[in-house]
């Protein structure tokens, strides 16, 4: 991360032993000592615009559109400009399961050998890390974000589209629009069509004020 | 390394028990159990026409062309076509030393960050087979090298630049061209400069013989 210009380190849910008892490489002590924890994917990303989940694609059948590394520098450099990017990586072993691919917005892959799709987490990172500096130096860019935070364009972060969706969600439960038992996959659902609309910031604003007061109204109503 | 391609693992005087009790990541065992092991970098690289070292330069003067990562996928690909290329890693603590460089036609370094230009050995390999891989994915060539060895313009081994190097040193050394103490340093101008010369293989073939033939002659006087 560090060689390549990443600073903002997160992790979710570590194993608590391995994460306290980590040493870095050379070089990137400040960047492990900064290292932030979050209980869940969601929290994680709650302040990013742009959440780009990875996988080595295998026998999955994906609902994310999926792009490959080399292809896809310009698009997450040009997200830099209005807020941040989350690159999200799965464990070691088992990678991004389908229920962390709901809080991405695309997916990316490293285009490999077919004989061995599966890579090694660190060098991952780095090959994606790489990848995206290479683009800014090409351009010119520096290769850390520069967020203009008052750009009319700007786009809604994770947490506040999350936000939109957990409204959404309970006032669907209330009005009994779904269905006992379906809840997590109907969940799943609502996730991907809020990220596939792509919400303007501004627009966010302005839906989460609507769906919250309809909330207000349903949990007015529920309780009589 | 089997992740983009890179089949043929060569190590050269490698800590034994490190080296035998080493396990492969998943789906690379046969590349790991098909390495070849070498006593010196000249051995392990004789049979190739271009050896490339790798360096994050630092303070150190270099003596050798230095190019970026980024910039020589087409230059290595090009090599490919004539021959075996060699990519050369030094050790995680201190990477190759100016020895290895003498065998080296020009170096190639990654871009990095200046705060952190320190990079993982397997991250290194990584990121540099993944450039190379890209460069080949986006001119929809196979990234496996197919040596065409009848052409032309095929240039010369390692090896047998090497051979040259070692008969043209015995000759200066008889005939007393080498002055005491200044072996060392004069070995390494000579090979430097061998290597400028970018010899091809049918002239490395009669430049061998003449090289040759003077150290017979030379030999024959000094033993008189």
């Amino acid at each position: 991360m560090s060689n390549f210009g990443g600073y903002r380190l997160r992790v979710v849910n570590p194993y608590r032993v391995a994460f306290q008892e980590a040493r870095s490489a050379v070089g990137a002590t400040a960047l492990l000592k900064n290292a932030e924890e979050f209980k869940t994917v969601a929290d994680a990303v709650s302040d990013c615009s742009l959440v780009v989940g990875t996988t080595a694609v295998r026998n999955r059948t994906l609902q994310h559109p999926l792009k490959k590394l080399n292809e896809c520098g310009s698009e997450i450099h040009g997200r830099l400009k209005f807020g941040r990017v989350a690159l999200l990586f799965g464990s070691e072993k088992i990678g991004l399961t389908n229920d962390d691919f709901n809080f991405c917005h695309w997916l990316l892959t490293i285009p490999t050998q077919e004989q061995n799709i599966s890579m090694n987490l660190g060098q991952a990172v780095a090959v994606c890390l790489y990848e995206l500096a290479r683009e800014d130096s090409l351009t010119g860019k520096a290769a850390s974000p520069k967020p203009e935070t008052d750009f009319e364009d700007k786009p809604a972060t994770a947490g506040e589209v999350e936000e939109i969706v957990a409204c959404l969600l309970e006032s669907l439960q209330i009005s009994q629009y779904v269905k006992p038992n379906t809840d997590e996959f109907f969940e799943k659902k609502v996730r991907h069509l809020m990220r596939r609309l792509d919400i303007r910031a501004v627009d966010a604003n302005v839906l989460l004020g609507m769906v919250r007061k309809i909330r207000w109204k349903l949990r007015q109503q529920s309780k009589r």
